[in-house]
């Protein structure tokens, strides 16, 4: 396998409520797992052969719409050919929905400029079986403005080390949340729309337990920057659960 | 168990994929079953004592939005009561939307004066893995005139016999049907929404599987009058796929 050549990008979209997250683990499913055994057969290599890197790992049950690989191809494939193969060979609870001739030295986790995630809420009396395994169910009315307000005191370069889970595997806990938005759709819908540099492990949904449980009135607003200034994820509250969750977009 | 009082009536929606459709059937999960074995619960009788109907039977992996089905309480429940227990006894797949009481003699099948139902298809060269599960893959861009045309030829009383698959219990094959709208919406999603005084087994399927074969060409639009004359399943083509079909809403 050479490294001299372009790397192929893939934009995966996944529905994650029976997978093991992304990242490979033997006896599980997984996603980067489910890739690399379609593309070793793609690529008429033995099975272990192609390894892939994701922008990141996304957690058991987590989806994704946008999802982006890179890998180095062991033998040539034209993109189209790739697709229409993996398409044939993958459940359907993963779909590659594009492939590309990435620039040399391209990488899809060390390339990203930024991600973009939604953390999906039902907010209202009864959810639909349809909205379920998307969705976090939230029966009481939430006070999205108090939402918004602790939102805002989020939003900036900050140390978010209170809003990451222990077991993450970054150097630094610092990172630019440039966009933390609460948006109301019709029907009850609401959506934690979050983008950063890049996101620490389990941070968007350790925010949306924060900014749930001030929507309940169970925590004033003001909490949001108490909590950021602590450094103690202690103090956070609850870590909404993966169903929420979307890997919306990878930005380069 | 008396029939005197009046019965009480429910709105059910569900997740048909892993389910084996409405009618109960022993070692097999039906909504039937489940809505029954739950309701013996909440009335606190011995299994297999409360009975309910439902407006028809859906096949396995057909969903529905608004089913509804009647029965008569062993015991006195509040409708809200009824409700609360049922959304913590039923599994996520079903959810009771409403419950109330019926006027006297009200039955969910006898009294039903109609049915909408929705048939739903991603027209594009690409499902994402959300989409999957309530929806037909059509890759080929469907010629939705030819569609609508074929369509037009179908509506009113007719004897639909050949749209019937074998199998059903109706004493005539003569039905009304009020409406077959092929409706685009934005992003490649076309449904078809059938309207009619009742359906025939796998009636709406049969209708789409028509419907798809001419939107795709390789059948006249003309074809739709011929196979209703024909009277004869033989000649109507392919079933369309259960998952993609959704009972919206019963008439009474």
């Amino acid at each position: 396998m050479t490294r001299d050549g372009a790397p192929l990008a893939l934009l995966v979209s996944y529905d994650g409520t029976s997978l093991h997250g992304w990242q490979f683990q033997p006896n599980c499913t997984t996603v980067q797992g489910l890739l690399q055994e379609a593309l070793d057969k793609v690529h008429g290599v033995a099975p272990g052969t192609v390894s892939i890197v994701g922008s990141g790992r996304t957690d058991a049950g987590v989806h994704a719409l946008g999802q982006v690989a890179s890998y180095y191809p062991p033998t040539p494939r034209e993109p189209a050919t790739l697709l229409a193969a993996l398409f044939r060979l993958l459940p359907e609870e993963v779909r590659v929905l594009d492939a590309w001739r990435a620039a040399p030295g391209f990488h899809a986790c060390r390339s990203a400029a930024g991600k973009i995630y939604r953390y999906r809420i039902v907010n209202r009396p009864l959810i639909l079986p349809f909205e379920n395994r998307w969705a976090w169910h939230q029966r009481q009315p939430l006070d999205l403005g108090a939402m918004r307000a602790a939102a805002a005191q989020l939003v900036g370069t900050h140390d978010f080390a209170a809003f990451a889970t222990a077991g993450g595997q970054s150097e630094t806990t610092v990172r630019t949340l440039r966009r933390l938005d609460v948006v109301e759709h019709t029907g009850g819908i609401v959506e934690i729309e979050a983008e950063a540099d890049g996101f620490l492990y389990r941070m968007v949904r350790n925010l949306t337990g924060l900014l749930v449980e001030i929507g309940r009135g169970r925590r004033p607003a003001a909490d949001a920057a108490r909590v950021l200034a602590s450094l103690d994820r202690g103090t956070a509250g609850m870590t909404a659960p993966a169903r929420g969750l979307c890997l919306v977009r990878v930005l380069y």
